[in-house]
Parts: C-alpha cells; structure tokens; sequence
C-alpha cells in the first residue's frame, strides 16, 4: 500500500469546513467544528478526526443534529453552570462550556459545568487540554448515547464507550492530557477494522453469544465490546453512564436507546489557589524525568499522558496530515451529493502551502 | 482451617478505639478512627481493617503520625477549602474535609476540598459514599506515599498504589460507590499472600529484574506492582499522583520517597442542582435492572459499585466480622506492648451481644 498523502492542516479544516456548511452549518462554526476535528487528526486521533463529517451527515438527514443551531448558557449559578447544546454541533457547545467553566473556576476556585442536548463533543482530550493552557486541573466525562458495551461479568450491551479525560497543567504548554474510552477498543476502530478484514486484540470483544472473539465483524453481527480494566474499568463507564446521563438529562444509552448525544460533564480546579504553578512545572519535568527513567531498556519507552499526542503534533504541524484515499473519496463523495466542490483536495499532495514545503523537503 | 471466629462490630470498635488509646488517641479521635476501620471491616475489606492498627503504631512510634493531633480547617474560599491534618490521624482529616465539602457543595454547587499533612485516610469509598448520602457526586483520590508501582512500559517503581473512589446518590441509601486501587492488587494484599505463601494473580507483579511473576515475595524482593488496565489505568495514576501530590504539598512519592502519607483531593456537586434526586433514584433502579440483567448466564452475576460491600455490610451486620487468629493475636500482641488490656477480644465469640446472637441463631 502505497503511503498515505499528506495534506495541511489548514488545507483539511477549509475541506471539512466546506462540506460541514454544505450539511447547513453557519461559516463560523463550521469552521469551529472543522478545526477542532482537524485538531484531532494533528495529535494523531485519525478516529476522532474530520472523517467524523460522514457520520455527522447522516445525523444532520435524520433530524438528530441542527446543522444551524447554537449552543447557549442555559443557567449559571455559583460554581456551576449549564450550557444547551439545543441539538447542534457538539464543538460549539464544548468550546462554550470550557470558556465557562475557566471563567468559574477563576471566581470560585471549582466550576462545573454540565452540557445538556449536546451532540457529539469530539475528542474529551482537546477540552481539558484548553483547561490545563489556563492553569487548572479539568476533568471531563460523557455518556455516549449508545449501548454497545457489556459490564464486567456480562455479556450484553449495557454501557457506551464514556470517555474520560483529566489534565494538569504542566510546563512549556506540556500538559499532562489524559483521555481514554472505557472500553477496550473505540468502537470506531472496530467498525474500521471489520471494513478492513483486521482482527481486534484479544480481550477486546465478545461475539453476539458472549464468547471472546477477534472477529471484528463480530460487533455489527450484535456482539459487544468489552470495559477495560475488569470490574475497575468497568465501574468508571457505568459511574459516567449514570452521572453524565443523568446530570445532563441525556439518560443512559441503555434506556434511551437513541445512538447519539454526549451528556457531557466538566469539572475544573483552580490550581494556583493551592499550589504555586512554577511550582507545579518544575516537579513535572523532574517527575517525568523518573517515568522516562522506569522504561524496561533503552529500546522501549514510558510515556507521559498526553506525550504522544504532543509529539505527533509536532509532526503532523510539519510534515502534513496523512489522509488515506478511502478516506478522501468518502469525503469527496459526500462532498458531490452536497454539491461542495472540493478542488484542493487532490490525488496529490498541496503544495501552494509554504510551510509545508519547507518542512518536508 | 476453621473459620474465624466472628465479632460484633461494637466489640471491635472498642477493641480498635483502645489500642489507639494506648497508641496515644485522645477517646474521641480513638474512636473515630476505630469506627471508620471497623466500617471496612463490615464492608468486608479487610485489608483496610482495624489490622491497620499495626501499622499505625509503626508510624506514631517513627514520629510520622502525631497521635493527639487535631485536623483543622486551614482555609477556605469559595467553593475552595484546605484541611490541615497536621500529620495527625487521617480519618479525622478526612472526616472534616467531608463535612466541609458538603457544606461548601451546597452553598456553590460544587466544591473542592484538598488535605494536606495527612495520613492514612482509610478506605476512600467510605468519604464519598457519605457525600452520595447529603445528594452529592463525590470524587476522592490520593497519592499514597510510597512508590511501589511501576507505570505502563516500564519496570520500575514510580507510582504509589493511588486509588480513586467515586460516588453518585441512588435508590433507599444503594449509592454506586466505586473505589479502586490503580494498581492492579492492592500491596497490602501482596504483603498478606507472602506471608501466607499464596500466589499473586498473573499480570499483577514484575520482579526485580522487570520479569512478571506470580511469587508474591517478589514485591519485598524489590519487584513492583503493575497498573490496572494498561497505558489507561496507568495514566489515571500519573494523573493521580501529581494532581493529588501537588495540590496537597504531599509531592509524589517517587520524589519525597516518604513512605507515608495520603495527599487527597475530595470533589463533590450538588446533584439536585442538575436533577431532581427522585429521577436519579428511579432511572437508578431500571439501570441496576439492566446491568443485572446483562449477566452471562444465571449462574453469573454483575453487580454495580457498591453493591458487594452493602450485601457484605448487611450479612457481616448481623452474623459479625471474622476475625483470623492470625490477626486477633497481632493486635493483642500489640495492645499488651501498650498496656492496654483487652479482654473482650477472646478466642470465644462474644455472645454478650443480643443484637448478633438473636440473628446468628
């Protein structure tokens, strides 16, 4: 198989913000989705990238999302605060509630802000991300709107895939990022891998009779996925089920049964008000230094939460997005039957944009 | 080997409350603290019993643990506080952190209480499964002082066992209580299978050469204990320890090397901000409905959070706690070092009790 091209950025969020205002969306929020999909394929989450815009669409044609609706502060009141997503894009409302929950965090030391009617947010990371960049600890949860993971002693689909993320500032602008799906593997990885005939890891999934299966096509035959971590990992996803379904009013998945919305929850600390952030940072980089250090051997490597997406980033900022063809003919399709011409986004690489040519020689 | 012979949780308390008398306890804090171990005693964690008595006289006996200090309210701010354990009993700290967060949750809607100078704090379930009683989400976590666990990818000890507990208000008092150590067995278990010559479940343990083992004196060895659930109970670890090590001025174990210690941060929302407390209850019972349901086969079960501990709390209620002669005769050994004498604590169950022996028949 022949490497992936690579595209800018900036060239992928215009793409994407083109085909997202041809599904209805307003130019700026659009371009608001766009580039935090986009921002998810920067740090390497390919799964959680612009690709998104194909599941979206059919969301946007079956009614589930309003392609022009805005989020807006439904109520604030001490620390906490709740933003109405009204149905719109998930982005728009998470960008509303972390700008929220900073400014709370900063009167009362400890914000929460919940987010109802809220469509899906993209990557957890990206938010409590912001949150660490303006020195507090963020923590972020959400139900998934969708049952398709089996409790630890179970079998059947009870649970979504509930992500949670939690950041501390860290030094230079490196954060400690963590974000992590509750099951074993994102269900969108499996759904790519059944497309591409790959097995899922061992553990990860059980066929529609419960038996552990690598099978990937498995999960679409009415299998299920697996919680991490045991009865552990298992607990966090139906803590979020409950407390993001029900905090939000989005209800747990198993009892809507609707297949979208994120009832997302965010809670924010204002570190400084206990501990100096130099303070913070210099311990960080002497931390990290033991992690880097607890490595089996020199060929293998402990990494920090959030380290690879920081270096990915790096990467991709230089080199360019790697886009697979299928995944740019998808999105061209979608494109033609919108009637969005997507002229830069060619068989062949961008080369109009400078920086990139400098980079990748 | 017989079974242990079982006692009344009163019996144990004041058992428990009077070594700590003898340890230097004021008769208040004596008793708090017995009650707040005999209370995972009851709910059936016994490595976070009145065993712990043993251990805590080896810290008041090093200095560690200040037996007749008093925890205080350092300040607060907002929905922000600091208790001041002022290195003395944990529970007490943890007791005036959790009433202080109920307070101030109630008043901003959420709240943060962190706890510095403080030791051993028990079993976290316990301080958030308060908060879930006064209608609170509750979140705890805590570095332990002491680094025993290695990071994902890695060999060596950076880590303490660092757990995290959370709670959300259900049903007649069944909150979901979950708490978990992020290592994947807790090291007093490990301590408890070396001396028994039991084995440590694959995954659980490395040597000191990094190789896994089963052999539990490994840990003592120099071995470490590995991280539940991969690179992901890994990162919540790493999140673990520094937010909770910076935050309290605890700093991590692997810099301070301490031994000693809990750096907690304790989090709460007033749920009934968000949602009627009613909806929570009834959407918790079709929920528990589902997930018990969910179960492979009848023979199979999958219980939520907390719901082993309150099956166990109700049985070991009425029928006693069990006590191992093992452990009977450490804690008279330890009493009669103190002077203290405890006749009560006989190889014979007490039948004093009319409560336990109406119900033991």
């Amino acid at each position: 198989m022949p490497e992936p091209t690579r595209y800018p950025a900036d060239v992928l969020v215009d793409v994407t913000a083109r085909v997202l205002e041809g599904l209805g969306a307003p130019t700026d929020l659009a371009r608001l989705v766009g580039g935090s999909l986009v921002g998810s394929n920067l740090v390497g989450h390919d799964s959680h990238g612009f690709i998104r815009v194909l599941e979206y669409a059919g969301w946007v044609r079956g009614g589930h999302l309003v392609p022009d609706a805005r989020a807006n502060l439904a109520w604030s009141d001490g620390g906490t605060a709740m933003v109405d997503g009204h149905w719109g894009w998930g982005q728009d409302a998470a960008t509303l509630a972390t700008a929220q929950i900073i400014e709370n965090a900063r009167e009362h030391g400890v914000a929460s802000v919940v987010l109802t009617r809220g469509n899906h947010v993209g990557r957890l990371g990206e938010w409590v991300e912001t949150m660490a960049s303006a020195g507090l600890m963020g923590i972020a949860f959400c139900n998934t709107g969708g049952a398709v993971v089996a409790p630890y002693g179970g079998t059947k689909r009870v649970l979504g895939t509930n992500p949670y993320a939690w950041s501390m500032p860290g030094p230079d602008g490196d954060h400690l990022v963590l974000d992590f799906s509750t099951a074993v593997v994102a269900a969108g990885k499996v759904v790519l891998a059944a497309m591409s005939g790959d097995a899922v890891p061992d553990g990860a999934l059980l066929d529609h009779e419960g038996r552990p299966t690598t099978h990937a096509s498995d999960l679409a035959a009415g299998g299920a996925l697996r919680a991490f971590g045991g009865h552990k990992g298992s607990g966090l996803s139906v803590l979020i089920e409950m407390a993001a379904g029900m905090l939000s009013g989005t209800l747990p998945a198993a009892i809507t049964d609707s297949g979208y919305g994120n009832g997302t929850v965010f809670l924010a600390l204002d570190v400084a008000r206990f501990v100096d952030l130099d303070a913070v940072a210099a311990v960080s980089r002497q931390f990290a230094g033991l992690l880097h250090a607890a490595a089996a051997s020199p060929d293998e490597a402990v990494l920090l939460p959030g380290e690879v997406e920081t270096r990915t980033r790096l990467e991709r900022a230089a080199a360019g997005i790697p886009v697979p063809s299928g995944v740019r003919s998808g999105v061209r399709d979608l494109a033609a039957e919108l009637g969005v011409d997507l002229p830069e986004f060619h068989e062949e690489p961008v080369t109009t944009n400078g920086a990139l040519d400098d980079q990748t020689g």
